[in-house]
């Protein structure tokens, strides 16, 4: 699908070449962290429709265990509120067996009780409907049980089914001597026993540059890295970026990563063994997360007949003069 | 598994390489309006055979909330109703405890709301079955009432599962100023929080044509662009074809794009970065909806220490006069 | 990773460069119809682990529906009589109120039937266990019911979840005038409503060949396509291999076909639009279900503002003379 | 996104284009047997989360079924204990009915059977909750036993659907004559019905080696195969490293794999036909299970009108002279 332009539009084949990771086309900012460290956009919007707003599902899927708990005790008292509520306005006379109940408790939570033995089809006939409406409004309850529960039981698996990668980075990106040059580097560790495979990595830089006009622009470069993929991420990875005269890193100080709001930004993708699933983590440095002239230390050792890999070591670093 | 042909396969070879996206092989119509707007497309099936006709589970997932429950209610409500029957034919008097009912309500709903709590396994037991053929028909309606539980189970995690991307599309499709020439532009928003992905755009025009020997036939041609792919879909985009001398919309007006029924067909795909799941989003513009000499108004804007994406200004433009 | 081998070697460039689909490596085979027309492959398998042949999981999504749920009903069926048979043995007498049933019917039934009621959890009380062995085995049997139930959940999910495209194939393949030259034909309509996109063929032909020392074995070849894939599959497409001099079937005919025992094999891969689920179908011709001169017949028609294919239509032809 | 380093940068050059697959970049042991025979790597992890240790949804889903069913099993004993416990301290004269039971068992085992008929909503009701402590303590066991059954139904579809292929992999890695050289083989069979497609093999050595300082390091090659993939894994596909002299494992023998602790390492990927689920085997050879002078017996037969794949032949091999 190659189109040859007239040779008036060398203006377009810049264009079109230009590397683009999807901020450059609308992203006029001068400002830094659009990821935010734990891979979410820093990306706000404005006029979404209610349901997209809401977005319950994912929500469900995306809370923590206690949250999820939590919202599904509340919508069970919250239904057996209203339950109760109208077998209370119905008339508890309508609940057979209730008189019993009603020497220890009022009328409204006997009819609570009762509403909650429908909702989850336990359904023990101490109380039992009487007459066609509080059957009606019984038979009914019970359905709208039975589809609460398949709606927990599809929360549920799809909280399994949704792949939480344990990925571990480093807490600060280096610059360490690398070969005869040096390099751009940070650590990532599987925190989790499966194993990822076909692991790709992609890192961006972002930083303000000014224009032949003087205006200043925020620009997106790849940087080249070392190796892009690796086909099984079972210990830990170190990705380098090598900081040759081409890079855009190259002779770049604090300082000047400081002045242009310097930003790395870093995109992981592989498939996880075990659930046969895609999986995708992000996550960026900021200009104040680098640290210079440092090298980690080894993660892995060997016990016994296997390997060790030490995740409390992700951090640690050494002294390393750069090379010149 | 390049083959060569011999000199006089020129037509072969031709025929070949002629893009084709699935409507060229068998349209032979001149009619536009082959994706609608809501990116279904614009073709009925005769002599389907009746059970890919009814796709039960393909409407089920797709209807609408209202109508999915309105459904279930109402097989809940035929099923209580044929069980009903088959209790009410045996005779009431196997139904042990029904004479309390009776009093408020006919046998016939009595035994209709015995089969509701047997179809739910609430199983009160105030009422209970008396006698082999009560007993076997109530153990069979329990299993029922089991396994219409479990495919409402499934419906309603497919439901979740399947993935339903919010992308917003311009109402119009603009011919605005592009670098030292035009271009053809349309915007898209994710309207969700959730991530979109490696998200690839292609975009196809298709019109009237008459060939050499002057009969029309409906001719599709990919449009080059910009950008065809970007990495994260996380605000904005705006998806330009340059309208260079070699684009099949060089030189074109709102004239000749009516008489020729000119359409303009887009896929979106991508992968949902929250689900792992891929997303396949498509639209089209007819002729009617092309605006001309205007430029998007900028949707996005900084708060804060982060951005917002303005939803309801996805169709704001800017008169801004054409290159020529 | 291409690799340089000596000049000795040019038996090994030319194995490695030979098509090869999986067949090739192991069957010697002289035989026919390796893909039977529904898709599956003409093999059997000796000596498979019990759970490899059993594969119960596999057994349960692909049976027909009215399969499953005898499947399911007779399960339901034993299960009943297995715990029947333990509360008959540990003693009627532990299940109280059941001398109300024995009225109608004969105790080991009155134990069945309150098995059903435990096991589907219905529970309705008019029978209720008594001492410790009788309650230990009802709490058994209830959690093995919901162990049961969370069983068919999962099956009706993976029945529904599992794609099952309705490909609908022309019953011959065709030998047809093609632009100046001929082409093998055959047809294919999705019959289900839903999309299938980027959908992609690959055509095989195998016979059987005499090699120099005039041993006959099976050969495989790859049959070059006009067009190997299209974007969306949403009404009918002729697939067509130009029989260029190049083309393993040039200058063939009926009997020649029938004499090398001639079978086209099909691999159709694709992707469901509804669900993101990717969809592979196979299928087969054999030498006797080739015709001659004929040309398939337009199923796409215009109605109102939109197409109508008709899928009646699929195997209509019409005589058309060969090219030379 | 190819970019030019100085001349004085080929040390780059070279590390960028060395073959990798993950072990390479962090181990710099001398020890074999990274891949364990059933496909784990041999590598355990320090310092992870308990959260990750635990991984409890990976646990439940590999264990085998016996492990299942008894994890659930000992979950519903102790989570009726513990409710049984509160029923008992609040005083089972809030149990309405239990003194009929008590007849014959313990107070506290009453309680526990009323336990069990409330977390799996069996609810007989001949015991029956009175008061509102009582009460609500039901009314969660109720909620909560409709909870740990989502959990078994999201399990037991996640066991479901986690594809467990099952490839055999011929027990001994062979050097057998190939064509005029000799070739590096094993073999694999598909054991389950169920096809595999596009299946793809990549084979690794490892090793150690001296570098020039003399220090012994480990090194990885990939190993060039006669084919690398196969459309159809329907019977078994032997796997061919020619040995040519660009083989690393060129002129090895017996005594100098064992000197440097030979290994290699296999991974097999394809997509399950019938689930259309991507598929992730791994096994490994160490240098004690090579074979030399053997070729593999065929396991592929006809009888009547089909193949019989013989697995239990999937190890016989015959001797056959090496080729010099």
């Amino acid at each position: 699908m190659s189109i040859k332009y007239g040779s008036n539009n060398s203006r377009l084949e810049q264009e079109r070449s230009r590397k683009d990771s999807g901020f450059g086309t609308t992203t006029t900012s001068t400002k830094a962290r659009l990821i935010l460290p734990d891979g979410s956009f820093n990306v706000k919007r404005k006029g979404q429709s209610f349901s997209a707003w809401l977005n319950l599902y994912h929500r469900m899927i995306t809370m923590s265990v206690f949250e999820f708990v939590f919202v599904i005790a509340s919508a069970y008292f919250i239904v057996n509120l209203v339950f109760a509520l109208f077998y209370y306005l119905i008339g508890v006379e309508h609940l057979n067996g209730i008189e019993e109940q009603t020497k220890y408790l009022s009328e409204f939570w006997g009819a609570f009780f009762f509403s909650s033995q429908t909702l989850t089809t336990v359904g023990y006939g101490h109380i039992s409907p009487l007459g066609s409406l509080t059957n009606a409004v019984a038979a009914v309850e019970a359905l709208i049980g039975l589809m609460m529960f398949a709606l927990i039981t599809g929360l549920v698996y799809g909280r399994f089914s949704t792949p939480s990668p344990k990925i571990v980075f480093s807490k600060n990106i280096l610059v360490s001597p690398y070969l005869d040059i040096n390099g751009l580097m940070f650590r990532m560790i599987n925190e989790r026993n499966s194993q990822l495979i076909n692991v790709r990595v992609s890192v961006m830089m972002s930083r303000n540059e000014k224009d032949v006009a003087g205006k200043v622009t925020r620009k997106y470069y790849t940087l080249a890295l070392e190796r892009e993929m690796i086909q099984f991420f079972s210990t830990s990875w170190t990705i380098v970026h090598p900081i040759t005269p081409d890079s855009p890193f190259y002779q770049q100080n604090q300082e000047s990563l400081a002045a242009t709001d310097t930003e790395i930004l870093i995109a992981v993708e592989g498939m996880n063994d075990a659930y046969a699933d895609p999986v995708h983590v992000r996550t960026s440095y900021l200009y104040n997360e680098f640290l210079w002239g440092k090298k980690f230390e080894s993660v892995l050792s060997e016990r016994g007949s296997g390997y060790i890999v030490d995740l409390d070591g992700i951090n640690a670093v050494r002294n390393e003069p750069l090379n010149n």
